[in-house]
C-alpha cells in the first residue's frame, strides 16, 4: 500500500464535561509519539490483550509506549466471549496486585470488544478506578464497543449484566490492525456499521450500501470513513445520554434478540456482531409488524446484512426460551420486554412490545 | 426511654451536583413514611443484610417499605469482614438475576460497613448501576462507611482493592439500632468518631473527650450529636473531593496501619474500627517522629482510644510484613508508602514516609 493512499489521521471528540476525550483514527498511529501525548504521568503501563492480538501487535505497542513509561507489563486474557467473565477479570486484579501496581497505573486495552469490556471494567474497579486507554483492534471495537464507556463482564444468566460506565482517557483506532482480522470478524464488525444508518443517519446507510464492496475488500479510505462516521454518531448520542437514561438505548438496535442468541447458543458460538446482524433483521420485522417500518425498509436492511455475509436466519432456541432470555435484558422494565424499533428512516425508538407480537415475529421469521 | 428524650430528626446534606443526597439521622425513623418519600419509583426493593441484623430488623424494615414497593426481597450475606469478597458479591448478582430484577430495582443496604460496602458495590455494577439506599445499623457505618459513596470488596492481597465510587440516593441512620450493638462493635465505631477530631475539628475532639462516657453508655442525645457532627465533617470533605484526588485521603487517618493489621491477622480477627484505633495511635507516633505533631497530642489520642476500649498495641506481624502489606495500600505511589499524618491540631496531610522511619516507629511502639 503506497503511503500516499494512507488515510489521514482524524480526531473525533466526545464531549462529556470533565470526562471528555478524543478518538484518534488513522494509520501507522503507533509510530507517532503524539498519539500518547497529554496522558497523565504514570510509572507503569499494563497492556491487556489476548494471545492472538498480542502475538501480532504487543511488540509494536510496547515499543510505542516504551518512551513514556518506566515499566510496561503485558497481560493476556483467554480469547473469546466465553471468557468475558469473573475469572478473566480477577486474573487482571491478581496481576496488578502481585506486581504492586498503584492507582496511577495506566491500563491499555489492546484488542476487540471482549478485551475492551473486561479491561475497561478492571480499570473501573481496581482501587476504585485507574486510568484507561482503549486501543481497539477489531472493526467492531473501533466503531462501537471501545467508545462511550460501557464496560462489563457476562453472567451465565445474561450478557453484560455486571459492569460500569467508565470513560477511557483516549481511544486510539489504528486502522492497520484491520488488515489482520479474519473475514468473519470483519463482517461481524460491519453489523455495527450497518446499525448506525437505520437508527440515526439514513445518508450513512446510503453510503454503506454504495461502499460495502470496498469495505469488504478492506479499502483503507472506506474503512477510515466508516470508523470516523460511526464514532461521530456514537459520540453525539453518548454525549447527550452517557448513562443510558433514554436516547442511548437506540444504540442497542438488534441487540435484544442478539444477546438472546449469544446467551442461548452459548457465548462465543456466534460472534457478537453476527448476533446483532441477525437481531437487526428480527427487530426490523418486529418494527414492520407493529406498523412502524415500511416492509421495503426491512428488506433493505436484511439484504445489506446478507451482502455483509451476516447470518439473517435466527437459530431455533424455542420461542419461550427467546422470551425468557430477553426478559433479563437490561432494557426490560417490570417484566415487560422493550425493543429498539425503527419508526422512520434514520430514527429509532425504545418501545414495550407484548410477548405475543414477539412470538408471532419469531414464527413468521422461521417460515 | 420516654419519648421526650428521643433525639430530634436531623438532616445532613451532601452536595455533589446531580449526585447530591441527604443523610437523615434520628430515632424511630422507620415509623415515619416521610423517610422514603421522594425516591424514584421502582417495583422491587431488595434488602441486603446479614443474619444478625436481619433477625433484629428485617421485619420492621420490610413493614416500613411495604407501602412503597410491589415486591420486597430479603437477601442475607454471611456476617463479617472475612466475607466481604467475590462469592458474597456474586450471591447478590445471582439472586437479582434469578428474580428478574431490572435496573430500576432499588437496593437497601441494611447493616454495618461490610453489608454497606458489598451491597453498594453490587448496586454500582449490577446492570451498570441501580439505585441504592444506605441504611447503616452500626455506629461505624453511620459515622463513616455509609456516607460518601466508597464501595468495595476485599482481595486476599489487600483490603478494599476492588470497588467503585458510587453514591447512594439517601442515607438513613436509625439511631435505635445502636442499642443492639455489642459493646465491642460500639467501641469499634468510636474509633471513627475519634478520628474526625485530629484531622478536621479540634473542638469536636474536645467534645468527644468530654462526652465519651455518655457515648459508651449509649446516651441517645450524645450518639445523635456524634453521628450528626461526623456526617457533617465527612460531607464537607467528600463534597470537595468525591473521588479522592487529594483532600479526601485524610479520612484515612489510621487506616494504612489499620488495613495492614486487618489483612495481616486475617480479615475479621480485629474489627475494622479496632484496627483503625490502633492505626491512629501508630500514625500519631509517626507524626511525632517526623516532627509534625507534639508528643502530648499523640498521648491525648492514645488515651482517648484507651478510654474507648480500643486496642492500642499493634499486633506483631513482623516489621517487614507490615511494610509489604502497606505498600499495597491505595495511597502508595511508585512503591513509596504514604501516610495521613496530623501536622497541627485538627489538620492532616498526606505524606510519603521513608521505610526506615516506619520501621523505627514500629520498633519504638513495641518497646
Amino acid at each position: 500500500m503506497p503511503s500516499s493512499s494512507l488515510p489521514a489521521t482524524r480526531h473525533v471528540p466526545i464531549a462529556l464535561g470533565d470526562r471528555s476525550y478524543r478518538i484518534t483514527i488513522g494509520s501507522r498511529l503507533w509510530h507517532d509519539p503524539a498519539v500518547w501525548e497529554g496522558l497523565p504521568s504514570a510509572a507503569a503501563a499494563v497492556i491487556v490483550s489476548n494471545p492472538t492480538v498480542a502475538g501480532l501487535y504487543a511488540t509494536e505497542m510496547h515499543n510505542s509506549l516504551a518512551p513514556h513509561f518506566d515499566r510496561i507489563l503485558l497481560l493476556e486474557l483467554p480469547d473469546g466471549e466465553a471468557h468475558k467473565d469473573w475469572p478473566s477479570l480477577n486474573s487482571i486484579f491478581e496481576r496488578l496486585l502481585s506486581e504492586g501496581c498503584d492507582r496511577r497505573t495506566m491500563l491499555f486495552a489492546l484488542g476487540g470488544g471482549v478485551v475492551g469490556d473486561i479491561a475497561g471494567f478492571a480499570a473501573a474497579t481496581y482501587m476504585r478506578g485507574i486510568p484507561l486507554v482503549q486501543v481497539p483492534t477489531t472493526l467492531l471495537a473501533q466503531v462501537d464497543s471501545s467508545v462511550g464507556g460501557k464496560t462489563a463482564i457476562n453472567h451465565a444468566l445474561g450478557k453484560n449484566m455486571i459492569g460500569a460506565f467508565y470513560q477511557p482517557l483516549r481511544v486510539v483506532c489504528n486502522l492497520d490492525t484491520l488488515s489482520t482480522l479474519s473475514d468473519r470478524e470483519l463482517c461481524a464488525g460491519l453489523a455495527e456499521v450497518i446499525k448506525y444508518g437505520p437508527i440515526a443517519d439514513i445518508e450513512f446507510l446510503d453510503w454503506v450500501e454504495a461502499n460495502l464492496d470496498a469495505l469488504l475488500a478492506r479499502d483503507p479510505q472506506a474503512l477510515a470513513f466508516a470508523v470516523q462516521r460511526c464514532c461521530e454518531i456514537k459520540a453525539s448520542i453518548v454525549s447527550s445520554d452517557e448513562r443510558e437514561s433514554g436516547l442511548r438505548a437506540i444504540l442497542n438496535f438488534g441487540h435484544t434478540f442478539g444477546h438472546a442468541i449469544e446467551a442461548g447458543l452459548g457465548y462465543g458460538q456466534w460472534l457478537h456482531g453476527e448476533a446483532v446482524g441477525c437481531g437487526m433483521v428480527l427487530a426490523s420485522e418486529l418494527s414492520v409488524r407493529l406498523g412502524l417500518m415500511p416492509a421495503e425498509f426491512a428488506t433493505r436492511i436484511r439484504r445489506l446484512c446478507e451482502r455483509a455475509r451476516l447470518p439473517v436466519r435466527a437459530p431455533d432456541l424455542g420461542d419461550e426460551r427467546y422470551l425468557e432470555l430477553m426478559r433479563i435484558d437490561k432494557k426490560s422494565e417490570d417484566g415487560a420486554l422493550r425493543f429498539v424499533l425503527v419508526d422512520s428512516l434514520g430514527h429509532a425508538v425504545l418501545r414495550p412490545v407484548p410477548d405475543d407480537v414477539v412470538r408471532e415475529t419469531l414464527m413468521f421469521h422461521r417460515h
